[in-house]
């Protein structure tokens, strides 16, 4: 049987089983969770009432879409969630033709809708964008760019705000306060505040049309934002209440221009111990659904919580620390520092534009900023860095989280590109640390630096043990053993990928942690092409433009020609998701496959 | 006398002063014109309420900051406006310490006001910042991002938004339609239905009311924006008026919150014959002020040119073709494709990211969407080039104008990083033409290839001269001509270089015009090393990551070890502003010194 044919009720049964397996599924696999279960009303009451196979359902980040999947053809795979070959956490259309578009960063959605819009003009079809957002996305810049477009040419599109009342940490910023203080809201208060001083002028009635004019305002507040852009706004309405969700969208499915739905929700909905519950099940990895207990946790320190713990000591001895995050408090861990330090840390939400270039003036005014930003989420910042930081020569130290490879979330979230993107921006400096003390002297030098760096570290641990070793040195690298014609090549954790490739060869082999991929330590590499031939690069990184390319610049700079120099770093493509380690073997990148290569 | 002791009848006198020779100056020399003489009122009430030497004065793009610099020690110097080694058209604190920071990219002023005041804050001092930002740059989203922050902490500080109803091309999107249609905006007459519909339940008196709340509306409508984002707002004022734009910002200065002065002006104020007028008078040549007309201009073909009337003629023949700008119709040239096919050639506004992403779903729908972007603003849409284009591997052709040396305009436009960032991307292929014949070439390969591809080309002219050659293959390069022992390598205006330079040496070079910077011709290049020992790389991009760097990382893949390649791209700085030859000959990239450089 069709969706299209169910009743309310078969829809609310349907959507209880889809929870259900979700549930299952991602107490098993890990996943997101609490996101994906308070939008399977949602997502039900669409597919009754656009039609999935001609109108585009774009997800935005799309983490919440897994009742999507579920309703079209991935009921039987979705066992395979996030595993390496299985199903993807994000819609994908390369694997099903029902996922329309791909998503994995924030806030794309509507710029989607409306691209797909002109399309659908263009060809003179009949067929309705759906773009589905949270309230989390809608902080960050392109929304508004778009709705600025579509507010303007009123292209029929719907957008359904799926309000959970929350990012992916606390809401945060004046929007989502807009959403979440509907009555309360200050604008509220002071619109009412104007509208009674006028009323003062009319003693006859007044107060009884004051309560008139509150009810009337109470409707159309929480919409005013839009309807000033020029989208219709319905709402709010009950984001579980399947049977008012289906007639509101048949609504807005008729106006023929621009609507947007807000619905409220309950994150976790059907799932008690997550209901409502913040950040904590937001993406989870295996638990007991019985107790909601994590089954393990790996024992090994993550180089997240190295730099969180690192960043709180330095903080507690210099004021002039200060940070930022866009919307990844406990991501990035920067969430330590801002419960001590509220007034120095801040979370500017999904706004990674804002996040860069508001840290420029505070290293202006004598202050060390560290920016806090996923490998992948930089490239949303990008012409800021460039234009805001680097031309301005200021001492911001850019955090870079997740670099390489980050296992389930998959290729729109892999941290490769950072060092092709950057090494090109002059005055910027990049170094990267492969276990705890290196990562600990990297911010201690970050600190110090007053240019711009950025330094990567891996998701999870660091693959190196820890160790004694110097302070950083602008520009200087470390020779941490010597050996015979070979020379092994680490940056970041690719120099725990040195030390454990290194150990399964007979021969032993020269390892550097180079540590600096700009400036280069070009005294140590001019010295170390005399005594070796054969280098090898070991980074998590895009090979184009990466640490292998950077030294073959460097090489050629000085006419040194007798270096056979193999780089280790990723292949000009995009990396899938599944387990780091299934992921790596798919490349030949675990030590013993590059000890295989190493050897012939 | 300091200016905070004139009157108002002295600070008139002052502006108009300031007038003359802002007109007299950019007659001369070019540069920004009609939005410098209309923010001069503005400028000078600034400078006489807030205090440059501790405030933070920040210009949004700053091209309308000449009165600041002429206020403020540059007064004798101005003559040198925008010439090598002159003053810079924007603001730059490493020209005067009265700038308090870089901008030459849209929309940045009110992130940084934002930083700055979090480091007032802290450092518990007496100071406001103020942005000075026009209606236009409005749109961009990283505005929104920043408004979300302020209105959220409420720092105080003060936005000056300079609203001359027209961004450097027309007003586009809901926020710019919001600003200029105060009174008649659709919000506002929605609003004043649903008003008038509840005071229909009242007869008596329900006429005048209704007329009363007219009055009151038309006072906060153009603020609601604003004041609902938590920003108060004062406006609209008359931004010639110094009398009340003193007063006004005198009272925005006692807020202690943060507040937005909207503020209406004429562009090109005082001068008659640029007042008002759009677009035309924004940034000029030299010209005769007597009269409006330009002095001189350029015989020959701009680049830019070819680009606007092959895009057209490839429109003509095939109604797949669409296109996109952010805010430079004119500029990219795009203007002429809009105005024959409006309905398939849009301006998004300055909102690059945006304009990226939404000709991912046009693409994937069976479109050709060229993306037409000068360089260094794709830098704005670099995320969404990866995760919105790339990943989904469409067929959206990127047309960068304005690649390499930009000339008058400088540091922050110079387009030299596009092939380091983007060359890392997968599925991306990088192309570039030398001359009318070969950008006809380029744009037919791109209108045909089915996925992800950027050309490049220069402000202004081509070096090169005009040639018979063959159509464009993928990865495939063209000798132009053999030679001895000597390679010159070429891509895009490089090829042009690179035949001076050649024209320059006695001895015979080959000259190999690349085409393809990725994928390279990987053919052509094994077999040319085999005959040529020396190669020289022209390229007006980056040298780190660039073409020289992927030649590199092609020969160390191939172990061809005996070519000393030497690549005449950009060194690892910022390059500064002036006559682009001027510019060139500072960095030795003249053909006669590259002809000294080869030959020594």
């Amino acid at each position: 049987m069709d969706i299209k044919d169910y009743t309310v009720e078969e829809l609310e049964v349907l959507a209880q089983k889809i929870r259900d397996r979700i549930l299952a599924t991602v107490s098993k696999n890990g996943g997101h969770l609490s996101s994906t279960m308070g939008a399977t009303d949602l997502i039900v009451a669409m597919h009754k009432v656009f039609d999935v196979n001609k109108d585009p359902f774009i997800f935005d980040v799309s983490h919440q879409a897994y009742a999507h999947k579920l309703l079209t053809d991935r009921w039987e795979t979705f066992d395979t969630l996030r595993q390496f070959g299985g199903i993807s956490g994000y819609t994908k259309p390369k694997e099903s033709s029902y996922d329309y578009y791909v998503a994995g960063h924030s806030s794309t959605s509507i710029s989607l809708a409306v691209g797909a819009a002109k399309a659908i003009a263009l060809k003179g079809e009949e067929r309705i964008p759906v773009a589905f957002i949270g309230d989390g996305s809608m902080s960050a810049g392109m929304v508004y760019e778009a709705l600025n477009e579509l507010g303007d040419r009123k292209y029929p599109v719907v957008i359904i705000l799926n309000d959970n009342e929350m990012s992916i940490a606390k809401p945060i910023g004046a929007i989502s306060k807009l959403l979440s203080q509907t009555m309360a809201g200050s604008f509220y208060q002071k619109f009412k505040g104007k509208v009674e001083k006028v009323l003062d002028h009319f003693p006859e009635g007044a107060t009884y049309m004051a309560k008139r004019f509150e009810e009337s305002f109470k409707l159309i507040t929480p919409g005013i934002l839009f309807e000033e852009m020029g989208i219709e706004y319905i709402g709010p309405v009950d984001g579980h209440d399947i049977s008012s969700l289906v007639e509101t969208m048949e609504v807005a499915k008729q106006f023929g221009k621009p609507v947007i739905i807000h619905a409220q929700t309950t994150k976790g909905k059907g799932y008690e111990i997550a209901e409502g519950t913040k950040e904590h099940w937001h993406g989870v990895g295996a638990f007991d659904p019985e107790t909601g207990k994590a089954y393990k946790k790996s024992s090994a320190k993550s180089a997240t919580q190295i730099f969180s713990e690192t960043l709180v000591s330095m903080a507690d001895e210099d004021e002039k620390i200060v940070g930022v995050t866009a919307a990844m408090p406990s991501g990035t861990g920067l969430s330590a520092a801002m419960e001590k330090y509220p007034e120095r840390f801040w979370d500017v939400a999904i706004a990674e534009q804002h996040a860069v270039t508001s840290m420029g003036p505070l290293a202006k005014e004598g202050f060390k900023p560290f920016c806090a930003i996923y490998s992948t989420f930089l490239q949303r910042g990008y012409d800021q860095v460039i234009h805001d930081i680097a031309l301005m020569d200021l001492g911001v130290a850019f955090a870079l989280d997740r670099a390489g490879i980050v296992g389930e979330d998959g290729e729109t979230h892999q941290g490769v590109f950072d060092i092709s993107y950057l090494r090109a921006i002059p005055n910027m400096t990049l170094l990267a640390p492969y276990n705890e003390t290196t990562m600990k002297l990297a911010m201690a030098f970050a600190k110090e630096y007053d240019h711009p760096c950025a330094f990567r570290y891996p998701r999870g641990s660091f693959l190196a043990e820890d160790c004694q070793c110097p302070a950083f040195e602008l520009g200087k690298s470390v020779l941490l053993q010597e050996g015979e014609e070979i020379l092994f090549i680490g940056y970041g954790n690719g120099v725990g990928r040195a030390e454990q490739t290194a150990a399964l060869l007979e021969k032993k082999v020269a390892i550097l942690d180079l540590r600096f991929v700009k400036p280069l330590d070009e005294t140590m590499l001019e010295s170390l092409s005399k005594r070796y031939k054969q280098w090898y690069v070991f980074s998590d990184s895009a090979k184009r433009g990466g640490v292998g390319s950077a030294i073959l610049e460097f090489l050629n700079g000085k006419g040194i020609s007798d270096i056979s120099l193999t780089s280790f770093e990723y292949d000009d493509a995009f990396i899938t998701h599944g387990n780091t380690k299934l992921v790596e073997e798919s490349l030949g990148l675990l030590p013993e496959q590059l000890a295989e290569r190493v050897k012939n």
